[in-house]
Formats: structure tokens, C-alpha cells, sequence
């Protein structure tokens, strides 16, 4: 096999990375016309926007090392969206529906900030500070984009969630 | 379609990381048979052993419930481990291929910290202080591992998967 070193790697996690935000936008609608809450339908409608930006960024990020932006399948994401779509043909439209949709988001954000937060060492560590800006702005932004998802899941849509009898046991015991 | 509520979807995805966390005692092996990295191997085993130990959580978790074990197929873990695979045929064996594993591994950890982040909050939404002592235990030490790669990845293997050519250029410009 051909000896691989790092700036190998990232060239892989770029292409990756580029073939799972273009999945991302893709699947991001049907999880906005499926959230009830109006803050939460607000919150992805304003990442959808923001991942379009993040498709932009990649380009730029291809362009920094000299080359065309390309794509390899990702796995991960495919396997994340598929059980996305699960979750939300098993639970969407119930009390639990909006729940359901960030606990599905949210995976989708973990794996960007992971990848992000890679990318990001990895430019540092080959000196690259133009890559290193652009993997930084987008992982800021992950990172917001899973908070907000929290404080909304945290802001009183679990507790809605909840089953009336779950409600009342939590009365008797407070 | 039927009613849900907080409970059902917090009971599917305990079905679902019984699933991946299988699924990652079975994919475990061959990431620590294919590191080179002295620190990296032990490291990999010692998170086997703790994952054999989140298995053991999650049958506590259906006992606290009153319920027996079960599983649902996870599409994100199968997704994530078929990325590990290729990333270990693709770069396994070569200067960057310990580098490889610990991108691999640490998709898998953020997807844990994701899961048993969520299942935690939801324990303490349905005030179930048995559940949500379990999920924190897991929680930490996924945490602690992924903690641990980077540690691994930032204190020296990052650099000695560079290119010689990245190497002398970085000499250059210090």
C-alpha cells in the first residue's frame, strides 16, 4: 500500500465531511415541516441556513489546499439520518414527536462537532491557519446549534413530553 | 397511530445503544489489533473492558424499568463502525493509520456522549434517580475515553503522521 500521511487523512475527513453537509441540507426540511414547537421549527430553519454556509466554507476550504471540492460517501451520516427518519416515522406526531426530532438532531450535530473539532487539531497541527479559521467558524457554530437544541429540549418540551400518569407520579413525590 | 410519550422514547433508545454498545464490543477488536501505538492499544483495551461493563449498565437499566433486555438495530452505530472499517482498510498500516483509528474511535464516542447525554436528561425529567445514576456513570467514562484519544492523538502521534515534505515545511516557516 502507498504510505499515508496526515494531510491524507484530512483530504478523506474534507471530502467526508463534504458529502455529509449536502445529506444534511437534504434531510434537514423533512425535520422542519415535522417540529411542532415553534422555537424548535425556528432553530432548524435558522441551522438549515447556517449549513448552507458550512457547504460554502468546505469549498473554501478546498480551494486553500489547491483542489476541486469532491466528495466520498459517509457512512456515519448515512447510517445517522437513516435512523433519523426512523425516529421520525415511529414518533413523529406524538406528544414525544419534537423530542424525538432533537434527539435525532442532535447526533447529527455530535458528529460534526466531532469531525469539526478533528479537522480543526489537524490543521493546527500542520500549520495551516486558513483551514484552521474555516474548521473553526463552522465547529462554533455546531456547537451553538446543539445548545440551543438542548435549551429547547430543556425549556419545557421534555416535560411536555411526558405521559400524564409519569406527571402526576412526579406531583405525588415533589 | 398510538399515543407516546417521554417514557416510550427514552425505552427505544435504551433498545437502541444496548444494540451499538454490542455492536462495539464486536468492532472493538480489530481497531486494537490494527494500533501500533503502544499507548493507543492499551488505551482501546481498557475502554473494551469499561464497554463490557456498559453492558452489564443497560441490563440494570431494563431491571430498573421492570423489563427484560432488548434490542433495536441502531443505523447510526452500524454507519459509523462501516466508516471505522474502511478508514482501517484505508489508512490502516500506514504512517497515519493510528491517527485513522482514533478519528474512527472517537465518532463512536461522541455518538455515546450524545446518547447517554440525552438519556440522562430524560431520567432526571422523569425523575427516576436509579436510571439517571446508570446513564451518568456510562456518560463519564465515554467522556473520560474520548478524552483520552485526544490526549493520545495531540502528544506526539498527530505529529509523526505528517509527511516529511509537511514536517520540513513547518521547520521553515519556525
Amino acid at each position: 500500500m502507498a504510505e499515508k500521511y496526515l494531510e491524507d487523512l484530512m483530504l478523506h475527513a474534507l471530502k467526508d465531511i463534504n458529502f455529509a453537509e449536502h445529506m444534511i441540507l437534504k434531510a434537514l426540511p423533512s425535520m422542519i415541516d415535522g417540529a411542532k414547537d415553534a422555537k424548535l421549527k425556528t432553530a432548524l430553519k435558522a441551522h438549515m441556513k447556517e449549513t448552507e454556509g458550512h457547504v460554502k466554507r468546505i469549498d473554501d476550504a478546498f480551494a486553500a489546499l489547491g483542489k476541486k471540492p469532491e466528495s466520498v460517501p459517509c457512512e456515519a451520516i448515512k447510517g445517522i439520518l437513516k435512523e433519523g427518519t426512523e425516529l421520525l416515522e415511529d414518533f413523529g406526531g406524538t406528544a414525544v414527536g419534537d423530542a424525538a426530532i432533537i434527539y435525532a438532531c442532535q447526533a447529527v450535530e455530535h458528529y460534526e462537532i466531532n469531525r469539526y473539532g478533528t479537522l480543526h487539531a489537524w490543521a493546527l497541527e500542520l500549520n495551516s491557519k486558513p483551514l484552521a479559521a474555516i474548521f473553526e467558524a463552522t465547529l462554533k457554530e455546531e456547537y451553538a446549534a446543539d445548545d440551543k437544541l438542548t435549551e429547547i429540549a430543556e425549556g419545557g418540551l421534555n416535560q411536555s413530553a411526558e405521559s400524564k400518569a409519569a406527571r402526576t407520579k412526579l406531583r405525588k413525590r415533589a
